[in-house]
């Protein structure tokens, strides 16, 4: 692959989404987008005793469906990247130790599936093994307890909030194979422009996104009505107020061809989820159901993938501390290009 | 580079080691290790207000001085691979916010040191960037009152628990330098044999070590005596013992050159750590202390570096679940190979 600027990889033979899944809660279930959903739960313990372990069924369900829609065994796969919000991205290794996958864990918040396509492109552009695996989840009542208050204090949320997504997806990528395709990456800077609020994560994460959308466009010289759609990760409708204001003053104008994960996956108001969806199953879900096919028939040519996380935690948010946020951006594309 | 086997990846053009350091605290000062940190603070706090602002701050001190040595800027490097063993990994995003570098997060609690190594040189090997660094750090105070009680508690420690080493390593990887070479790496698969005591780390873990180490040397057809040392990080004398065991029922005797970072960086007895030193910056501070130099200057020749990791959060071990771990392998040599 060649390097195209100074934060951008472009691949020569950009590896292939052969198989993808995901898998939500009940209230994913109830939203606009039911129907792209491989399976719903109406049970937020997925059967298990605590939401710790159904974050990892959920997360494994998503997997195995991936594998078995490939016709592919577990053996045949040659790393796993995953990981989630839980402290020590515990909803992964639960849920892939008992997968004889070799295993990468990766932490990058909500922007986790597009750094695992990111670092799972790259990798098998460069041949390191043939099949390899994203995976990442969230889940609203493990996210929810750990990072703000105890569920059954039924805290009042602010305007600003996001809703967590009961959500997991899985994408297996493959050196060789059909459309869509993995056509390049940006690996993001971690951005910190002083928002303490944690519960307006949109406003800590938009100035992310913003500055990896620009180093893409600067990087390979094209421009946002190249792409069908700039997809972002999970800013919802306070943070992508913000980008559209952070991109203009860049000369970027995205509002035209832009949609986030966080403002699709629910109806806001019906759903009362104030600014929309967030957590890593949100973009991962969005991603790997409702995008991945149209990129697969060609309902849809191009889109910036543009996942965001906040990297913060509960202990250093209330030392004082300000939200570093990072995104990473993928191009995936209905054709393989030249 | 050419697939060795199912999980060991040898390259092609080894990358280099070109600059390392490795920051460290009192008590590490105190050990027998102390003239192979490049510095010691005997400041718990690294002259900020919490420990885990500090553990951050001696990660930084530990990318600044690798890059110094090198005669580099932070926007020389084209990424950089980090993870600890905080809540969402704050250690690492606290301390890369200020530094303008692309940044991926990872998580393989005290393997992250291999894991950043083995990511990055495959990376690199396959055409992916020039330069990229690898970093970790763990610090006592962080992760004692994070995983188990709080410090003022003074609770005590049972012969098997391990002291959570307070030091940060860095390791700059070129895809073009002098010795050491990375020569090769094996992706390990999570290993869980249902050890459920948090304060048998080294029990847990060498199950772990014993499978990579195994798929190892399968893989490259290699033996234990091709190796000066075979490298564990932070076993402990608990896990090391068990480890003797696990592989020699895999007929692998890797007693004669076997060292464990948790067992060289402190004075056991008379430090009174009890099993040994853990923690992701033990077996970084002593890879970018100890090894690297020795293997730069050819007194070590070849080493594989098989740093382990626990991957269980307090909450999911106080629902009653086993604990779960990984290793990741890393062939470190002073020549560069055919």
């Amino acid at each position: 692959m060649s390097r195209q600027g100074l934060k951008t990889y472009i691949h020569d033979k950009p590896p292939s989404a052969i198989s993808y899944a995901c898998v939500g809660g009940k209230k994913e279930g109830e939203g606009p987008k039911r129907k792209y959903f491989d399976k719903i739960s109406d049970d937020p313990y997925f059967t298990t005793d605590s939401f710790e372990k159904a974050e990892s069924e959920m997360q494994k369900q998503a997997i195995m469906i991936t594998l078995r829609k490939a016709g592919l065994k577990p053996c045949d796969i040659d790393y796993i990247l995953g990981g989630d919000l839980l402290n020590q991205c515990v909803g992964t290794s639960y849920s892939t130790r008992d997968i004889d996958i070799p295993f990468l864990g990766i932490y990058g918040a909500c922007s986790t599936m597009a750094e695992g396509l990111l670092i799972s492109s790259l990798l098998l552009s460069g041949g390191v093994g043939r099949l390899a695996l994203a995976v990442t989840s969230s889940h609203f009542c493990t996210a929810e307890r750990q990072y703000r208050f105890p569920l059954e204090y039924g805290c009042q949320r602010t305007p600003t909030a996001q809703w967590t997504a009961t959500a997991a997806g899985a994408v297996l990528l493959s050196a060789a194979g059909n459309a869509p395709y993995i056509r390049g990456a940006t690996i993001g800077n971690i951005v910190d422009l002083g928002v303490t609020d944690a519960n307006n994560m949109g406003a800590a994460m938009a100035p992310a996104a913003c500055d990896t959308i620009k180093s893409f466009f600067n990087d390979t010289k094209m421009k946002p009505s190249d792409f069908d759609l700039i997809v972002t990760g999970d800013l919802g409708f306070v943070g992508s107020k913000i980008l559209y204001q952070l991109t203009s003053l860049e000369g970027i104008n995205i509002r035209p061809n832009h949609k986030d994960c966080g403002l699709m996956i629910y109806d806001r108001e019906a759903q009362d989820v104030h600014a929309g969806g967030s957590g890593c199953g949100c973009a991962a879900s969005m991603l790997s159901g409702y995008f991945l096919p149209k990129l697969q028939s060609g309902r849809l040519n191009n889109i910036l993938f543009v996942a965001t996380g906040a990297l913060m935690s509960p202990t250093i948010n209330q030392q004082g501390e300000s939200i570093p946020s990072v995104a990473h951006a993928v191009w995936i594309s209905h054709s393989k290009g030249v």
